[in-house]
């Protein structure tokens, strides 16, 4: 019998977790520094602050949790046949599951506040970042178990929340070297184009066509829209928005003609102006309108956020938007915000493939004290204990094994300074500090080593 | 209908992830600084993995997760229903459930070292801190979902290993300034004693009865004793023991007199004597030599480690030992190790208790600028950029809400400095900065903003 980890799941290994450490870490630094709160929620659930929150497909996709003790009474043995059997699979579950693992972290924040309203200060700043399991089909860059990494700002509708969450993003990838595209939209502005060509129920299959300019022209576009319903007099009446073009504000121009009095429109492009001069006036260069973003149309109601890497082909690496109602399912009515989600596991993968992690956290250990035995080996304990006083990571090699195999310890593990304190440097109270990249040897007083590492 | 967190799981608040985190980052920090590396698992487990490693008890508490889509194929049905019928839960359950939930992170890990075992530079010094679940009947202290904090030396027999995790041990607590005594004992010294006096599969009994020397006085202890099968003889032998008083050096002359030629036991206190002497060259004075450390019977064949909170009347706050066989379950041989846990949740309730929070870690925004409109605001942003750079947490109020209410967001968010810059300050370029402590105000430059601060 072979035991794995679970399909789909994966195991950090120490290398993998320091850079993973370094993507949380500057995230969760830019959020400190910003005034964000950190909070946590339970990894379980009740599956009825779960279930219906994201669609059929997702309450299918939830993990549910089997009831601890006799979790089907006898009685109800038909009752669950009958739901197997009519293919009523989330009825026969909730039968006998009470609890499932959380989908995302948004759905268990809004709980939060509503259990939590009276211990709150608004407006909220809070980021969270912990895992959420979705029981997807495992494959090539999609997880059962992957983190998210949340801010919000609840409780305001200034549009400053907007802007900061803005100057986040811009300073994370600033933090981590990666070139960035910043994606701004707005779904008010998407929704009075709809209007003016009079299909407002047909925001997506226009930006869906929208978003395809590139791969199949202007001609397959307007192809692609008459075969989803629209007449050849709505094509050629969006055609301004299909060539829309030029720097962010030439596009507003175009825009603002095309939108003429409408008036959801107009605040629309006022809202989106506003956040781009706040970033211009903040020095955030790397932000582009895009008029075909059109992420979370179910929820989103303004600001629609969306980032890119420029050097490297790579989905969505961070979004987020604007909400009316995040806690309106759980009772608490009025509370507006908006939010961002970096993707952790994308923007690995984007440091990885353009080689951005930096090197210093590569090294877990600084210094590797060699045992010689146990005399020298308690000096080493104290001179170690000397150096983490200091600052520095440092280990003394629990056995007197052969000293070959402690330097290949030492060699395996990237430890870029060994320490050799055998019984000529007890005597004479030295030590022998070894470069381990560069081979160089040095001699200094004990008394003078942490000094050496200054 | 009310949604509330799952019942025996906690919603952690800004404040309390802020003590939290104190904990966490000062166990981090000293398990980094001896070159210890992180790793992580999955939350879930294949449930062969998991199952029959925790006693029958732990079979039961073990949270398993209900598989995806058709769970029970219908030529199942009856074979299913007897199992629970048959009051087999278990097994009913195994044919619904594939995954389980990680119960603690000891047998994560010894599947980690099976799966990457030539990924991994031995001597392994991992560390890992994460939640497990446990489907316990919540009760006062006792959490479906805690954190535990692990940090294991495998591949290595050298008692220095033992000291090494003793010296993390005082670090830790020396850190968070909680007095404790670290106590030590040894299974093999446990064993000798039963030996002794011809009762070995006794260990267990006879460490439960001088346990009770406190409360039940030596004569409870010997009448514990009687009827649970011991002779009079038996108990007359044994008086030594339960008499052992003293020193560390008084109570190893009493033991070693007691034990005399038993080998087992000689090699007991040797290894015992080994860890003390070493702790006492590195200057660990808090740890004791307690014969009635009985904790992990099951697994533990050397050390056994236990540390209690000196001056708050609490169970084990941190415990550990020497284990002879990590992975033997999952087929790897030959696979000893050490380690130790600290209890996070008890250590918070210490902490709490004791009032050693430090008032630093309480703050999350240094400095709130006050929102006087729009003009001001923009310059604001700027300030509190330069700010976050020179290392401060900094907010920007988001909207031109009433002096009073902003005043009091800074107040009611434990804000220590409110930085005003109206209309005035803009022309002359000062600032105004509110101590919110002791309510001084004082106008400075805006270029020297930053320096005011440092």
């Amino acid at each position: 019998m072979e035991y794995k980890a679970v399909k789909g799941t994966r195991d950090f290994l120490p290398l993998q977790m320091q850079k993973r450490n370094y993507i949380f870490n500057t995230i969760t630094s830019v959020y400190k520094s910003h005034g964000f709160l950190q909070i946590e929620t339970p990894a379980m659930e009740n599956l009825s602050t779960l279930m219906g929150k994201y669609g059929d497909e997702g309450d299918k996709l939830l993990f549910k949790i089997l009831d601890s003790g006799i979790f089907l009474r006898q009685e109800k043995f038909s009752a669950f046949e009958d739901e197997i059997t009519n293919n009523h699979i989330n009825k026969a579950a909730s039968m006998i599951c009470e609890k499932g693992l959380r989908y995302d972290l948004t759905v268990p924040f809004a709980r939060f506040v509503v259990n939590h309203q009276n211990d709150i200060v608004f407006p909220f700043k809070r980021y969270q970042i912990q895992p959420v399991w979705r029981a997807d089909k495992p494959q090539k860059g999609r997880y059962r178990e992957f983190y998210q990494c949340d801010a919000d700002i609840i409780g305001s509708d200034s549009l400053m929340n907007e802007t900061e969450l803005i100057e986040i993003i811009a300073e994370v990838f600033s933090k981590l070297k990666l070139n960035v595209t910043i994606k701004l939209n707005n779904r008010k502005i998407l929704a009075a184009i709809a209007s003016v060509i009079g299909h407002e129920d047909k925001i997506t299959e226009i930006t869906v066509a929208i978003d395809k300019l590139d791969k199949i022209g202007l001609e397959g576009v307007e192809q692609e829209l008459l075969n989803n319903g629209f007449t050849a007099q709505d094509v050629e009446k969006l055609r301004p928005i299909l060539l829309i073009n030029g720097t962010n504000e030439e596009k507003i121009k175009t825009l603002s003609d095309f939108i003429a009095s409408n008036e959801q429109g107009k605040k629309g492009i006022e809202e989106l102006e506003f956040v781009l001069n706040k970033c211009k006036a903040i020095n955030i260069g790397n932000i582009e309108f895009d008029i075909t973003l059109a992420r979370g149309l179910n929820y989103y109601t303004g600001a629609i956020v969306e980032v890119k890497a420029n050097d490297v082909a790579m989905g969505s690496i961070t979004g987020g938007g604007r909400y009316d109602n995040l806690t309106g399912i759980f009772g608490l009515k009025d509370v507006s915000g908006v939010g961002i989600s970096f993707g952790a596991d994308r923007i690995y993968d984007c440091l990885e493939e353009l080689q951005l992690f930096p090197d210093e956290i590569m090294t877990a250990t600084d210094v590797l004290f060699i045992n010689f035995g146990e005399k020298e080996n308690e000096k080493c304990l104290l001179l170690a204990k000397q150096l983490r006083t200091a600052g520095l990571s440092c280990e003394v090699y629990p056995d007197s094994a052969k000293m070959q195999k402690q330097m290949k310890y030492a060699n395996n593990r990237n430890i870029p300074f060994v320490c050799l304190l055998g019984e000529n440097e007890i005597s004479n109270g030295t030590i022998v500090i070894k470069n381990m990249l560069t081979g160089n040897q040095q001699t200094v007083n004990q008394t003078e080593l942490t000094e050496y590492f200054k």
